[in-house]
């Protein structure tokens, strides 16, 4: 399990000495020691990730790198002297995300000042709940808050705070909303309430939308998915129906979550549209841009997020498509004072009329302060350098599409809104069109090309993407490759290699699920698959088989 | 605002580079270079806080915090070599928590281990969600989440999972319940429930019990504060008569939180006798170990966990006494299948089955690999480090204790059942007893002269500890010190040191209040208060007047 048998340099805490003496060894000497040493690390993965043949993962299965990886932990510590081979271990085998061609999530690797911005951070040990333990850092938030909301064009009193993540940052916007439409709920409960709360997303929105109506007791079925067009747009026509059909009900519709760049497809939904029904109708109008909110930093792509004034409230994660570190998710309001009104546990026992002490305004307590990582960032980037960032990508992601496009062998789904390039590979002798007499059967057959083109190259290790199901217009399509193109470091040669490798792990194909494959029962979910008789002798095969449709963020 | 014109080492990305090529310039060499330029950085910030006379916090009010540090957002960065300036302006003026004189929350600053972990975080820019992107990060989660719970007895199949904090620790925990006690809420929402769902906690409990009741639309008022006894811990008799009243309300109880180490007193809840409690009526019991679950790990105070392995749920955060970076808070649980199993969205539609995809059972999306960082502390310190370092802060408490017992000004309000040392100063000339004829005005007197001294040492800055409010038994307590002994690196020179520095603060105090001081008008909420006519040409002044009885994790 150790690679190898290299040291810390000596410091002052070898494991001998932390048995006699094991808690007094965390000085700067020793701090100085440990970050030059992790230093190296770090600068070797990241020289790795760029070298021409790198591999993204050196994939194992939990089962396999249970034996690769010590993780008993034990009554006696190893010191600091048996940390080297262990983050050795560590880097080994985890998912380099430096790698430009690691394009399976929304989030590509970081880059240099978001480390450092990290550091800090770890450093610091700040919270950031109140001023007076975190000075520096609450000012930052509030700054780089209010800064992005203005740019959102939330207005003269619009700010925000950071969230653990978009989903949390959507589920803070729910409760603020609740609690500051209907506020007898937060003492009372529903109880006697009376009211049905109604909330609408498209069908494409993220599901940390329905996580939060069934976490605040709304209940996921008065969640109401609104139809999407060909292109993954939430239909105005559905939702102003489907609002009056609450309404005819006696529901009471209470929260519109419009997508700002959909998990998949990376589509927007027409947000000025949307705002007009919610301001109508009086429904509070929430805005998760979390993946695609970050394009106002692009001066051609800013008019997707046109309308992003009408919100209420708006999520935008620049630990996506601005590269800071994961995590960083902002929650912006038109008015920031409007979660320490909504939130605040009542008068003044906690938190005192302070208006720098950003923790009275969520549900938690103690905070991480993740704003510096945002604030850091655009202070060395500047909009522009965001700017650019995103042209680049956006470039990137037009390449692609095109090499889809152009290329006999692929299919692409839809002209990329954003950053996601979706397609099949459809090898010959398949028809390339969707609409067959036998639909089904052609969806299952593309569906399992799909899998095992991605197990292939999954197990391969050269490329990280994910694959995805998505229902399009009314068409369940078959499951199709997403690829995210993201990071500053993808090229066109990167791209070109990519189509490549798909194509190469394609080849035979066809004959693999005709010739070779049979119909086996997966056994995690007793439905048949169609199956490789060799796959069982894969190390990796649970990946792809017990995996219909994964996607995320 | 710039500490010094001291630059980066050259780099690629220089602000002029910036404006040429701003995106591409994130490799090894300019980590390489970012990454030693921030450890000596940091080795000096490590440094100067173990200095004699070192302050824990330059500190300034926002308002004059702005004037210092640039805090304006611009269209062009500054580059990389802007950073280093901006950097140590931040540092100059944050609270420096490696200062063992920083005494003021359940944490302390961290250890060279836990910012190496977080380096690690930062270079891999994982994400927890789905093992795919995180393999190894994945499996620690796991072993060592399983590992925490079987120490606390939680049984064969016992584990857990991280959470961002304590509060959302807490709050998984009863979403969980709830899911797996009333699963029709999951989709119906409590529309046609009719239940009334009560929570019990102690009136010393955390706030984040009653936030959590309002998130879930339970409901502020239907969280029931059972009394605690005199030395701070929930009464069973009061328990059991308030789960009695709900029944012949036809309430229906159904979440009991009990605390183990409270965040004021630090006191331990009765763990046994309530969850005998809790079993015999079926309720669901948590218990929030957030600050003292760690006591586990100490062979002499592992007593006051007793009774932890009758827990359906268990917070624990290793950021507090174990010393990890912020945050590292963990949700412990019987059966580790039952986030997925609660919390799950349904039949396979985003997770599928595989049980390493920690994201499943939980309410967000994307995950911070926060577990990383008490897994490699656990493996370099050992249980018997930890334990050691827990042992040497109880020593430190005892001392404290000691000298404040045995000074004549001081009185400590009770013995320190763990870290916390809480007490008055009470001047010469002002009764010592509590029960005094008009104890409204004594209580007035004495808070006003905690937060005087309090203000008086924060504005020197060479401690950093907090003040704040206690009901005990049924007597509001004036304002006393919290002082928190957490940290390795506190000696008891530097407790020598405290009660001389709070001696030397509260000289002339009394005089100060009765002849000095007048009655003004505080601006901020209109309620008069005691304050010195001198006080308004303080520059901090603002930070006392404005927080009674602040108090938090």
């Amino acid at each position: 399990m150790q690679e190898n048998s290299a040291n810390f340099p000596r410091v002052c805490c070898t494991s001998q000495e932390l048995h006699e003496k094991p808690i007094l060894c965390q000085d700067a000497t020793e701090l100085d020691a440990l970050v030059s040493t992790m230093k190296d690390l770090m600068v070797e993965h990241v020289d790795n990730s760029r070298k021409p043949g790198a591999l993204v993962v050196d994939y194992k299965s939990p089962e396999e790198l249970k034996k690769l990886v010590d993780l008993e932990l034990s009554e006696e510590g190893i010191g600091i002297d048996g940390l080297m081979p262990l983050l050795q271990t560590v880097l080994r085998y985890s998912v380099n995300t430096w790698n430009p061609r690691f394009m399976d999530k929304l989030y590509a690797g970081t880059n240099p000042v978001g480390v450092i911005s990290e550091m800090l951070i770890a450093l610091l040990n700040a919270n950031s709940h109140v001023y007076h333990v975190s000075p520096v850092l609450t000012l930052m938030e509030y700054a780089v808050s209010a800064r992005l909301a203005k740019m959102l064009g939330l207005g003269e009193n619009s700010g925000g705070i950071t969230c653990a993540g978009g989903s949390f940052s959507n589920q803070l916007a729910m409760i603020t909303a609740r609690n500051h439409m209907f506020p007898e709920i937060k003492a009372q409960g529903y109880n006697q309430f009376g009211k049905k709360l109604i909330v609408y997303t498209s069908s494409a929105g993220h599901y940390s939308i329905v996580k939060t109506a069934m976490a605040l007791g709304l209940g996921s079925d008065n969640v109401v998915k609104v139809p999407c067009d060909d292109e993954g747009r939430m239909r105005i026509d559905d939702l102003v129906r489907l609002i009056n059909r609450s309404i005819s009900l006696e529901e009471t519709p209470f929260f519109i979550n419009a997508t700002a760049g959909t998990t998949v497809l990376g589509a927007f939904d027409p947000l000025r549209s949307i705002g007009e029904i919610a301001k109508r109708y009086n429904i509070w109008y929430h805005i998760d841009g979390s993946w695609g909110g970050s394009l106002i930093f692009s001066e051609n792509k800013k008019h997707l997020v046109d309308g992003s004034e009408m919100a209420d409230t708006f999520t935008l994660n620049p630990h996506k498509m601005l590269g800071a570190p994961q995590q960083c998710s902002f929650l912006l309001a038109r008015d920031h004072r409007i979660f320490a009104r909504s939130n605040s546990l009542g008068a003044g026992y906690l938190f005192h009329g302070n208006e720098y002490d950003l923790g009275n305004g969520t549900v938690g307590c103690g905070r991480r302060s993740d704003s510096v990582k945002f604030f850091l960032g655009w202070k060395v980037f500047g909009i522009r350098g965001y700017g650019a960032r995103i042209e680049h990508a956006l470039k990137m992601a037009k390449y692609l599409a095109k090499l889809v496009s152009n290329h006999p062998r692929f299919q692409l789904i839809i002209e990329p809104p954003s950053l996601q390039i979706c397609f099949w590979y459809i090898p010959e002798g398949l028809p390339a069109e969707l609409e067959k007499r036998d639909y089904n059967q052609y969806k299952t057959k593309l569906s399992e090309i799909t899998k095992e083109i991605h197990r292939r190259i999954v197990q391969r290790g050269k490329f990280l993407f994910d694959y995805a199901p998505l229902t399009l217009g009314r068409l369940e399509l078959p499951l199709f490759f997403r690829v995210v193109v993201n990071a500053p470091s993808v090229n066109e040669a990167h791209l070109d290699e990519l189509v490549e490798e798909i194509e190469s792990m394609g080849s035979g194909i066809l004959e693999w699920l005709e010739g070779e494959a049979v119909i086996v029962d997966d056994n995690r979910n007793g439905k048949p698959v169609i199956a490789n008789i060799d796959r069982a002798s894969s190390v990796n095969n649970n990946i792809c088989v017990v995996r219909d449709g994964f996607i995320d963020k």
